[in-house]
């Protein structure tokens, strides 16, 4: 029996303002499932709304629930839902179109200027108990995919969204600059999508000690070396230059280093956002046509990556280091927000606190 | 030190006809490299020609040196020839385009129609001690890889390259039909590209008995049951139909089942070749927009399958089963055409017999 | 002022039975618009309805409104409707994904296999003066676009969607098959993406001359020719074998015809739909590597189609050869089953019966 | 007869020397044709290279032979040679790859590092009497194309590949920031592919004139206006942003306002080359995923915009503004270098000097 009177949500006010409140928990609509949530891992962006108050142009205005990487269990359907039942296990794609637009009739729906995204204000999150969401965005995990696992596809996907986007596949030599979260989860993605070699660099060894046990083939530690120099020593551990590298610190001497270091015919793909303008050498990716692609979020990721898990492509679970329960959310936030380990995970069914 | 006076060759004079025979060794030509031949494997195409001198319009007018599936060290290199060094062990890629015409300059050179090709009527192969070959396509191997893989890469890049036609990716769900040689090549390949789940299938329970050890997720047995049945097997075994369908047998029934099998929006690659013409249920392919693609021979695919190698990403090693010197290349013919293992290897090199 | 207690339908209720018939007028849904219709051209799958009853396993099992080429006003918009208001001009796209599964995330949506489709059983089409349809699936229609050319774009998109699957683009080749409506559409529009050489076949020599009006290079009168004489006559009209050919004809013999007359590594689309199986030179298409793609309706288009009418790259306007008020809705469906002209309009405003 | 005795030919020795010198004629390669050159255009490179000596890395070390925007006739065939005979008329491709390397291979010569390129030292071009070239490299031109669009084809070539590598294609709607000769021959290959909407933006009021003329569909005068501002103007001309915006200029201002014009998942295409390194509001490009995509010459167009030309989808022929005889070769080169008119043409042979 779920105790559907406790509801307790981790919500933003503002500013380093973090409160744990009780919401109320509502019908599901016709093509929404009543999820009790389980795992919710805590993102970057969630300690920065909690720290800032917004990202960029995104402002919290209103008290806003946290929270968009997520698993759980369904409890009621709506009206109109066909393919999920009261007990399924799913994962929570945070990402909704509210219109079928221009973008999600394409098939490239996170672009879609209406759509709803978890914890992006002013949309609610689901770091909380009991939580609506359209059944479509969920996905059922299979019985070998544990929560956790399913809360973590949702960093997975952009690492799978950025190899997409750069083309990685069987045979791709790939250079991967920032051995973080995100840096991590590219270096799996790229292995399990046939990369023969991937180089992972950063400024800190201990980092790059994680990316050597995640598979790295090679990791250059970074200094005080210019781009070109570390262009110089990738392409001697290489013995050719990456087709295909993927920038993850929005550093600008690192986006500078994944033009030179790319080969001819090749892309670049950001995933790391600094600072609005940078300098680049563009004529240089220009005339030997690598080509320079963002990414935004992702889409068509979570049925890809249920798969990777069911199948064991890739090993996830080692990314979680912390556990807490919801009600020390504060306590999660800010270890999280002092870097500790790689991934917090916060539990929030009372009755099962296990992965 | 090279005995030079030795250029043991296998020679088909026409149907049935197989002789070994001293041929002279040529200079290389100013952009090719003469290579000592170290293994070359014997593939269904060149037992063809032995038995029956032809394979449809092909036909051997006149005599010619058998074997494409092959791997040597460089011995001499042409005056223009910048890339290799003699010493330099090779695979070799046994399709050169002789003219740089519309199907080369967009990076399809396989249709390139005035292409040579080792041990295509009339082309020579490379079934004998010493070969002169375009030093562009012979490929560099790395320490970690063996001879022996070397020559594998041609069965190999038939997998490589229908996957690729494929759309093989991250995640795909895919149907192999056939498990001889070139379906267990493609099994290895989709799993390396990604594939989450592989399903094979066979008439023959001792070879689905290897495609599980290679690493099938499923296989199924076939006996007497019709297209349809076949399929609704594969959909209760799989939980859903394949994106992808890779044909490997060219049996009129395999190529239905294929098109039957296939999710709206998916891809039957056609392998196997069968009869010139087959009944097919093309409306059904064509109103689910299951597209139907054939390969032929391969194209770029040498340095993505060293890298395979190079990175251990495939094992390819347990598909010789049985291992021949030159000098008894008649018997390995034998051995070969009665079926027996998987792949039979002649071993040209008199001073190394070593995989 | 409109008038909205006429809202007279042309409802077929089984085969040969076709009524007028008054319909009551539904407030448009939060995500509906209400249109007022203007035009609505009659598919050959109207007529096929109205004499069968049926199409393959889509049986009208309870009356059901027919058609899906439309255009018509905006007179009410439902509560969450953004982006159009009362007095637009709209064409109408019929088929509305219900879910957003797999295919409509990946950008197929016309692969969904629960998308709303008008007339087509059970769900009613737009042949009436009232009708509700989803916003989203609206389009507004520039100033300079009449209605006529607006309910075109569903012909129309058949044509873009096939040459966007064949790959046409600037200096294509391209041989269409047959040179019905659909067969028009595709030859405008494949000249529109580009294509420098388009030659036409078909049985009936005055179709072939329209398609010479139409822009096409060359025509070819098929006889009692086999393929391969079709084939030797359109290498030499066309100089060089054609990179896509587009099947409208759904006949055996002009789909082998299809296979022979393509280049290697090109494609032939299938939009002509005939008998369930049929017997192709598989070999041939497979080894050349010539992709055989279907088309199912279409995906994307309307957008395009109304830039290309809007900036006059085409002209649709000769299509309609016959128009109706909506009142004589029975004669015009004797009218297009007859065969006569190209097109027959259904006029359904009764205040403005303009192109 | 031709008079083989005279090869005036034109040679930068270094910067600001050019000299008409008599050259030798040289016997065909067995891959090569002789060529009667007959009209060469003069580019901008050819300027740069008599006035400095040099473009960036490219320096004159040696007498070099000018121009590679070039047709003539073939007048004697190398050995090997199957595919021209004397007498025919033909194209100049300038660029043909050395080696059948990993560029080539897939298609993408133009990457090659050391493929000969007429005019870009140290490998001549063509701008002579006589001149041979690898017959895969030479296109016959039909009757109905003459000899100065043939040479115009070079100039066409890299508006084909910008708009293809930025995916222009029916229905697009294109920004080409730039109306010099570049951005002219991107306007009408544009329009040839499908756009529907193309703008073109230039400081030249006159400029604009002839685009309008060459069909743009809006032309903005770009004063002193901001990157934002200007984005502000073609949005509200455009009722829309552009889906490609091909960048003609290499301005750093109009690169940013490339970027910033541009739709989301649009595509910005760099054809214009400016200085080393650039200032660009990279995030915004990310984010929206705008991707960058540059372009080095062309590869794969001389096929297809000779289709172009001989089907009349374009006309070029008012880009030639000027002619001189071979002989005038300098007063020409003044010409050119003093920007008036778009093209001057150079004519070659002495006997005909027609378009």
């Amino acid at each position: 029996m779920d105790d559907r009177t406790d509801n307790l949500s981790v919500v933003v006010h503002g500013p380093g303002d973090l409160r744990l409140e009780n919401y109320p928990i509502h019908e599901p609509g016709p093509n929404e499932v009543l999820l009790k949530m389980h795992s919710v891992g805590i993102c970057g962006s969630d300690v920065h709304y909690w720290k800032h108050g917004r990202i960029g142009d995104f402002v919290v205005k209103k008290p806003m629930v946290l929270g968009h990487e997520a698993s759980g269990t369904v409890v009621q359907v709506g009206a109109m839902v066909k393919n999920l039942y009261p007990g399924d296990r799913v994962a929570i794609e945070p990402g909704v179109p509210r219109d079928i637009d221009e973008f999600c009739k394409i098939g490239r729906y996170n672009l879609s200027p209406t759509i709803f995204f978890c914890a992006t204000p002013p949309d609610d999150g689901n770091l909380c108990r009991f939580y609506n969401h359209n059944a479509d965005f969920c996905y059922k995990l299979p019985d070998n995919v544990t929560f956790e696992e399913g809360a973590l596809i949702e960093p997975l996907s952009v690492g799978i969204h950025a190899c997409r986007r750069g083309g990685v596949t069987l045979g791709s030599e790939v250079l991967v600059c920032g051995a973080g979260p995100i840096g991590m989860v590219t270096l799996l993605v790229a292995k399990a999508m046939g990369a023969s070699k991937v180089i992972v660099t950063d400024v800190n060894s201990s980092r790059l000690e994680r990316a050597k046990e995640c598979g790295a083939t090679f990791t250059l530690l970074i200094d005080k070396e210019s781009p070109k120099e570390i262009v110089s020593k990738i392409d001697s551990l290489f013995g050719n230059k990456p087709h295909i590298t993927i920038e993850c610190t929005g550093v600008e001497s690192s986006i500078q280093t994944s033009i030179y270091a790319t080969r001819p015919g090749g892309t670049v793909v950001l995933i790391g956002l600094g600072k609005e303008t940078v300098s680049i050498p563009l004529v240089h990716a220009a005339v030997r046509e690598v080509d320079i692609r963002g990414v935004f979020r992702y889409c068509n990721t979570w049925p890809m990556a249920i798969s990777m898990l069911a199948s064991k492509l890739v090993n996830v679970k080692p990314l979680v280091t912390h556990r807490f329960p919801l009600e020390k959310a504060l306590e999660a936030f800010e270890t999280s927000s002092r870097g500790e380990g790689l991934k917090v995970m916060l539990k929030c069914d009372p009755d099962d606190q296990n992965p």
